[in-house]
């Protein structure tokens, strides 16, 4: 693990030269996961982790539901349907999940967490203020860990589950004191 | 569709009451996607979509690597390693692509993208200024699309494909205009 300087992620291969002028203005808006049942997620990512829904959109004659959520407060966003998408549309890291509906009667698990074959997505993580108080607050919720503070050699770092069993991983940016 | 109210979303059944105290500050920092060869995928994020190259962490003896890209100029980053580290916990919408050292070697493709059996994650989501013109471009580098925008009903959004296979959005704030 070196230490890098900008010039030396520069001269990665692969990493382009310069940025096109084509790609101004683009925001990594979202990431996409399917959920089994709503309610379980919407309690867990709004009580749990301090997410707000911003916006719920039903397609009735296809039988699913899309259920966007950000880490902001609700009342920092337009409170007209068409002004929070086209706001949502513009903020980094939102969260969309999918409901099929249905998904819900279904026995548990009816998704697959990317984390053993075929593997793919890994996780999505949570950056905290202060990641052992983070931690002690989930345990005491009763929420599933899938790695520890204490657990293996990276010990700044957590994962929990979410209800679908998709690994969020918890970190912080000041190094952990000892 | 029924347009919704911040009042609306706040008794969506799951919807916690208030945000608990504790998950002040909490950050949606990354998604993990593992691609198969970080050389072609750093030149499609990079080149193709405007990412920028934040950091880059090599874990020998576990033989992967870690990238972390964020839609952000260089040259806003600290251009020290710890210092750049702890800016890029505090973001929103960073994307960590984790490399298996080998992977590159072996047939294409490697990754389930999410979208067949077993499914589960589905995909990220590029917003746009616009997304006629992002598209064109799009098509013009030979990327290829899961769905373009004059398919099916939802005119207003596309999907294109990483070199994974890996599906990514694409949509644009304003409302498209006929």
């Amino acid at each position: 693990m070196t230490a890098q300087t900008r010039d030396d992620l520069s001269a990665v291969p692969g990493v382009a030269p310069i940025r096109d002028a084509a790609t101004a203005g683009f925001v990594f808006n979202h990431t996409m996961l399917r959920v089994r049942d709503p309610r379980v997620s919407l309690d867990f990512y709004t009580r749990v982790l301090g997410f707000a829904l911003a916006r719920k959109v039903d397609f009735e004659q296809a039988k699913f539901s899309l259920y966007f959520l950000v880490l902001a407060e609700l009342a920092e966003m337009p409170d007209d349907d068409e002004g929070r998408r086209q706001w949502l549309a513009r903020q980094r890291g939102v969260l969309e999940l999918t409901h099929n509906h249905g998904t819900e009667s279904q026995p548990a698990p009816v998704y697959h967490d990317g984390n053993s074959e075929p593997r793919g997505f890994g996780h999505i993580c949570v950056s905290v203020p202060d990641v052992r108080a983070a931690c002690a607050r989930m345990e005491a919720l009763g929420v599933p860990f899938q790695k520890k503070l204490s657990d293996g050699s990276m010990r700044g770092i957590a994962f929990i589950k979410d209800p679908d069993g998709y690994w969020i991983e918890l970190i912080q940016p000041a190094p952990l004191a000892d």
